[in-house]
């Protein structure tokens, strides 16, 4: 959450196609979820667009790169990697040891506070080869059952962070969505300090088309998103 | 969790072929992080077996249920009713309301002890009507980010369990994965308790296919997934 340390979500592996959606939440995920970066591989091209699409909407900062050397980059990073997969060891075991390893939250064990280490969390697309579960410093298991790759990563982050991320400010939003026990209320980001006058919201009708919620329309479709 | 409640996940919408994949993971999600059953819109078949074959495989108690009455559902349900929405209330704000509505926990404001109540949690897949919101006791925001109904639902099951989740035992697996530092180690659930035989042991070469790891393969293709 750009701190002294930078969190980067690596997405190993993309089918285009049929991996498009699946990527396109990986990289949603890490953007929502208090991860600084992600990385694609180069032909999710059509994801990597949907996410900066959304960050140029909602705010940042949040970077998309494409790369094509994903083995090199978990091979050459210089922190801590850590891996997500079902055979790793359980995150409620482990989750204090990567903030340690990382420099998240209060002093480490000897007493001293822990230096800040860039992260690399791996989340796995297609099969990732051994060396990846070698080179990790952590392979974690957000339960050692069968799920999705995207629930994992939203676990793990939310953990460890310590919910943290989810008090994150958004620098250079477009719109600005105001939480509400019934609604759907959307106002102009330049205008959040000033919500008073109706006239600047931007409420939809409710029940009326809301393509940017993902969970009622599809978020990687950016032709539709658009709402001004 | 199987307890005196019973927490049941709502997958509401899909449209079949382009939401099978997302619907899946809304299903496998809620097996792995503590529900004790999802609901499907009826035109889901596909990754309602796709749940249910993990569910032999892996363990519950789990069940998948089909219902093409979605809006009665929700309208009719005898218990606290859960929407995740961007649109929603902070989840940092509301899961302890959410909890106490439910009992899970401990005792409530009035020092007395909650008495459990049945959770839908409504996950939104294509438009949700409005008068979900109206129905919905909490419309929960896991941020009020757009990102991925699956992470949201990942997220807010965590916080709602308070992590009580990932130690849940399975029942009636076939086989258990056995969480570890650096391996991929699945052992036969009858021998469980005898795992110091490696006689026993059914581990994979690493490296090779996998694909009851939705990380590394599909787990919505059944038809990949068989090991033995």
């Amino acid at each position: 959450m750009h701190d002294a340390r930078e969190v980067v979500v690596l997405r190993y592996g993309h089918r285009p196609g049929r991996d498009d959606r699946m990527t396109t939440h990986v990289g949603l995920t890490a953007r929502a979820l208090g991860a600084d970066r992600v990385i694609f591989p180069d032909n999710a091209g059509q994801s990597a667009e949907t996410v900066r699409d959304i960050t140029d909407r909602f705010g940042g900062p949040f970077a998309v790169e494409l790369r094509d050397d994903q083995q090199a980059i978990v091979r050459d990073f210089e922190g801590v990697v850590a891996h997500l997969t079902m055979y790793g060891e359980r995150v409620q075991d482990v989750e204090g040891d990567v903030r340690e390893a990382v420099g998240i939250g209060g002093p480490d064990a000897t007493g001293g506070a822990s230096t800040p280490r860039d992260l690399l969390v791996v989340v796995g697309g297609e099969k990732v080869p051994w060396a990846l579960y070698e080179r990790a410093d952590f392979n974690v298991g957000v339960t050692n059952q069968p799920h999705s790759e995207v629930a994992g990563l939203a676990v793990f982050l939310d953990r460890l962070f310590e919910g943290a991320e989810l008090d994150r400010e958004w620098e250079d939003a477009d719109r600005r969505v105001m939480p509400e026990a019934t609604g759907k209320t959307v106002i102009d980001a330049d205008d959040a300090e000033d919500s008073d006058d109706p006239g600047t919201e931007d409420s939809d009708d409710p029940g009326t088309e809301d393509s940017d919620d993902p969970g009622t329309e599809d978020s990687d479709d950016p032709g539709t998103g658009a709402r001004d």
